[in-house]
């Protein structure tokens, strides 16, 4: 039998860890978007992320009804606009323009991009896995943008503490 | 036609990124260990995390051979270790003692903890899902240990460079 409490003390090692958000689109036809920790690039050709969502959060229920979403990778300043959304449910209310985000059109997908991000992935899905609790969403990435003018990207820093991290070089190789 | 200059530039965007490595058994009865760079979490009940492996890597051949693995979070005192397991194949050689890191048996596994790092899973693979030219390996996690002596974890910061970095909070809720 595992332990949990030994679980949580293992996945606390993994602060800071970077942060994304998936902007989907509601059955009412607005966008709405979460904070996620459970995403991973998953191929090179053809180009496929993956993201974990809960299967009772509202963005399950948007993902399945509009299998599109936008990733993306908030920057350090955009602590305030990820909490927003971490604490707000899309079922209660509209999000935007509440939650601070500014947001612009994709090019290949319903879901906006989220402007002052470092990049925005445009996905479709293209298939959904059972995942325990959780669907593992797998997207193709059919557009990406980078803003190079955005600073590091957004880091949960483990409890509801959000920040920016500073390298500390260890090695370089080639 | 995704441009693949831009996907680049935004997956640049992600660094640093926290690292993983997986131990695996070869069909040797020995254990291997790559870097990771993709996974995630997946669910809390039943606790499950996945992991994206290239299908024409060695340790692909070795999780289908021997459905089990351990997901380890390495320090930022292992770059060393780590490089080594990222620069030599298991195909060619037995990695350990080579590589520097120090093993000790799993409680639930055949592949070994790897000592000093922040945490060790034992994980067994309960799906494996097509994810183009990688495959998601599902893993249930039977055991967990983290080492509260171990400083913080190890990141990539982009191309071969490997570090750790220290934090910059910039918000705090509750």
């Amino acid at each position: 039998m595992l332990k949990e409490a030994a679980l949580k003390e293992a996945w606390q090692r993994k602060y800071p860890e970077g942060v994304w958000l998936a902007v989907t689109m509601t059955q009412r036809g607005t966008p709405n978007a979460i904070p996620l920790g459970w995403d991973m690039p998953v191929s090179g050709k053809p180009p496929l992320c993956a993201i974990a969502v809960g299967k009772t959060r509202f963005s399950h229920e948007c993902l399945k009804a509009n299998p599109e979403f936008v990733l993306a990778i908030p920057s350090e300043n955009q602590h305030a606009e990820m909490l927003y959304c971490g604490s707000h449910s899309g079922r209660d209310e509209e999000k935007f323009p509440a939650c601070g985000f500014a947001t612009a059109p994709s090019t290949k997908v319903r879901p906006p991009l989220l402007l002052g991000c470092c990049a925005n992935l445009e996905c479709k899905v293209v298939a959904a896995y059972d995942g325990g609790d959780h669907t593992i969403f797998m997207g193709e990435i059919l557009a990406s943008h980078a803003d190079s003018d955005a600073p590091g990207r957004l880091y949960t820093l483990g409890g509801n503490r959000y920040g920016g991290v500073r390298e500390v070089v260890k090695t370089q190789k080639g």
